[in-house]
C-alpha cells in the first residue's frame, strides 16, 4: 500500500542483502524504516514489535535466517539461527512454519548455494502472503460493490473494523482491509469506521495510520461506539481479521470483536471476517470452549503512550495506583454471528460444511 | 461512603458558610477537597466539573444561591445567581430544578431569612438525593443476596458495571454502586468489574477509585472485555445507571452501555438499570428514534490525560495527526434488553406498564 503516495510492503530486502522494515513501534506518531543487518536485529524486531503481525513474524524470521547465512551457512549456525528465531514469540503458529520452510529449503544444499537460496525462499514467502491477501481482497471487494450499488450516489460505503488487520500485520494489503483498499483503489467511495481498540490501540494507532496515510477516509471511534452507529444505519458492513478459527467457524479475535459481532446482528448489519487459510485449526469444533486466551500484563491496560504537546512520546498511567486491572486479549466469536468468512479461495459461510466446500483437502485431514 | 475509612459526602457545608467539595478532575491521582467561598466558585466547580453527575451538579447550584444570598440577598442578586448557575451547563435538567427549588423558597421570605432559608433548603436537597440513592440500594440488595445465596461459599458475586454512576456522582451511595455498597456493607462478598469507560473513563478513574478507596474489591477492565467474561461465566450482574429513561424503559446511559446489554441476553446474564425516578421521560417513546445523542469533542477521543513515571498529570494524543475522530456520548439501549429498572420504590420491569405501576401518578400525567 502507498505511503503518503510511495508504495511500500511492510519489509524488503535491500542491495547490500541487509533487510529494511518498518519501525511499528514508533506509529502512528513517526514513520521511519530500521536496517536489520544481523540475525540478532531480526530477533530484536520480532521480539520488540518492531513487526507484528503473524504474517510479518514469520517473514522477518525468514530474512533473519538469510542474515544469519550470510555470516555462517553451516548446518550448526542454520539450527542456531532457527533456536535464536523460533524463542522470540514461542506461541506464533507462522513463525515456526516460515522457520521450518527455511530451513527445508536449505539444509540438503551445499553451504555455498544456500545465502542466494535463503533469499529466494524468504522473497516467495513474501510474495506468496502478499498474493493470499490480495486475493482476499478480490473475492471480499464484491460485497462492498454491492453495497455501493444500491446506496444513493456519492454516500460512502462505511465498514467497521477492529484492531489491525491492516497491511502493516501482513506483507501488503492485509486481511480485512484487502477488500477495503480493493474498493479505494477501484474508485467505489468507502469510509472505514476504525476502533480504536483498547488496551492496545492498534486500530487508533496502527488502522488509522495506513489508512490515512493510503488515502482512505476513516474515523476513529471509541470500542463503545460501533453498537450506536449500528442502531442508526451508519455502518454498512463489518469486516474483521482473525488470530484463529476453527473448523466450524468461531472466529477468536482481538477483545471486543463479539461485541460488535452482537450489535450487527442486533441490526442487521452483515459480520465478515477475513483470513488467510493458514489460520483455520481443523482440530477445533468449539471456540468458546476450546480456545485458551491469553492474559497480557495489566500494564497494558492501566497505561498508555501518546505524544505531547512537546511532540515526546510518554507512557502514562490511567487507572488508580493500587486498582487490579485485568487483560485478557482475545474472544471468540461463535460462528452463528459470522455472515461469511472471506479467504484466498473465497467466501465461505461460517460453518465446518461452509469451510470443508471451499478446502476439501483440509477439512478431510483433521 | 467511605475514604480509606472516612466517611464523606460529595458536597458538605463548613462552620463558616463555604461550601467544601471534592475536586473530581484531580481524580484517580490526586484526592483534594476545594473550598467554594463565593457564587462565582460555584459556578466554576460546575464548568470546570470539578463536580459532576446529574444530582451533585443540582445540589452544587443549590449552595451556590446560598454563597451569593450571603453577599446580597435581594431579588435581583437572587435572579442573578440563577441566571449564572443555570448557564453552566445548560442540558442538565437536575441543575434547573434544583435552582428553581431554590428560589421557589426563597422568593416570598423578607431579605433577612433568606439566609438561613437557603442553607436548610440546600441541605433539604442533598438529603433527599441521599435517600433516593439509598433506597435504590435497598431494593438492589435482593439481587446481589441472591446470587450470592446459590454460589458456593467464598465466592464473591461479580458484577460488571460502565461508567460511573457512583457515589461520586451524587451526594452519597450513587445509583448503580447503591446496591453493590449496601452487600459489601452487608458482609457480602462483592466484586465489580468495572469497564474503563472510554472516551473519558470515568470507570477507571472514578469507580475505580471509589470502590477502592472504600474497600470494594474490583477489577478495571477495557470496554472490549465484558463480552468474554460473560461467556465464561464470570459475571453474574450487570447494573449501571442512565441518564435518562423513556416512559416505556429504554435506557439512555454512557456509550457502550447497549453492547454489554446484548452480551449481557446472550449469556443469560441479568441487565439492571439503576436510575432515581425523576430522570425518567415520560413524554418519550422509543429512545433510539427519539432520544438526540450527543456529539463531543473530539479530542476526548484522540487525547487522554494520565500520570507519568514523574507524578505529573499529563495529556497525551493516542491517533495520527490528521485522523477524524468520533465521539458519541451515550448510546440507547432498547427495554428488551433491560431485566429491571431498580428505582428508589422498587425493582420495575422495563416496559411501560411496569414503570405505570411503580409510578402511577407520573405516568398518568403523560
Amino acid at each position: 500500500m502507498k505511503v503518503d503516495g510511495v508504495p511500500y510492503r511492510t519489509i524488503w530486502p535491500n542491495d547490500d542483502g541487509s533487510v529494511e522494515i518498518i519501525d511499528q513501534t514508533l506509529l502512528p506518531h513517526r514513520f521511519e524504516t530500521a536496517t536489520l543487518r544481523t540475525l540478532e536485529d531480526a530477533a530484536y524486531a520480532i521480539t520488540a514489535m518492531q513487526v507484528r503481525g503473524a504474517p510479518l513474524i514469520g517473514v522477518t524470521a525468514a530474512y533473519g535466517i538469510c542474515l544469519a547465512v550470510r555470516v555462517d551457512a553451516g548446518d550448526e549456525a542454520l539450527d542456531r539461527a532457527y533456536e535464536v528465531l523460533n524463542a522470540t514469540r514461542p506461541t506464533a503458529v507462522n513463525l515456526r512454519w516460515a522457520l521450518d520452510e527455511m530451513r527445508a529449503a536449505l539444509r540438503n544444499r551445499p553451504a555455498g548455494e544456500r545465502v542466494d537460496a535463503a533469499y529466494r525462499r524468504a522473497a516467495e514467502i513474501a510474495d506468496e502472503d502478499d498474493q493470499i491477501c490480495s486475493r482476499i481482497g478480490d473475492h471480499g471487494l464484491p460485497l462492498i460493490e454491492a453495497v455501493h450499488k444500491r446506496k444513493p450516489a456519492g454516500e460512502p460505503v462505511n465498514v467497521l473494523t477492529h484492531c489491525n488487520a491492516g497491511w502493516l500485520a501482513t506483507i501488503d494489503w492485509g486481511t480485512a482491509t484487502a477488500p477495503i483498499y480493493k474498493a479505494h483503489d477501484a474508485g467505489i467511495p468507502v469510509h472505514v469506521w476504525v476502533d480504536e481498540t483498547r488496551p492496545r490501540n492498534q486500530g487508533a494507532s496502527l488502522t488509522a495510520w495506513e489508512l490515512g496515510h493510503h488515502g482512505v477516509p476513516h474515523t476513529v471511534i471509541p470500542d463503545n461506539v460501533g453498537g450506536h452507529l449500528m442502531q442508526h444505519g451508519m455502518v454498512d458492513l463489518c469486516i474483521t481479521g482473525t488470530d484463529r478459527t476453527t473448523a466450524t467457524g468461531d472466529v477468536a479475535n482481538k477483545i471486543g470483536t463479539y461485541l460488535k459481532a452482537l450489535a450487527a446482528r442486533d441490526n442487521g448489519v452483515p459480520f465478515f471476517v477475513a483470513l488467510p487459510s493458514p489460520t483455520i485449526d481443523w482440530t477445533i469444533e468449539d471456540g468458546v470452549a476450546e480456545i485458551p486466551i491469553e492474559q497480557r500484563s495489566g500494564d497494558e491496560v492501566a497505561k498508555i503512550a501518546g505524544k505531547t504537546a512537546g511532540g515526546d512520546v510518554v507512557t502514562v498511567q490511567l487507572t488508580p495506583d493500587g486498582s487490579p486491572v485485568a487483560n485478557y486479549a482475545f474472544d471468540v466469536t461463535p460462528a452463528r454471528l459470522v455472515e461469511g468468512l472471506i479467504t484466498e479461495r473465497g467466501i465461505a459461510p461460517a460453518s465446518r460444511e461452509g469451510l470443508a466446500a471451499l478446502f476439501p483437502e483440509r477439512s478431510r485431514g483433521s
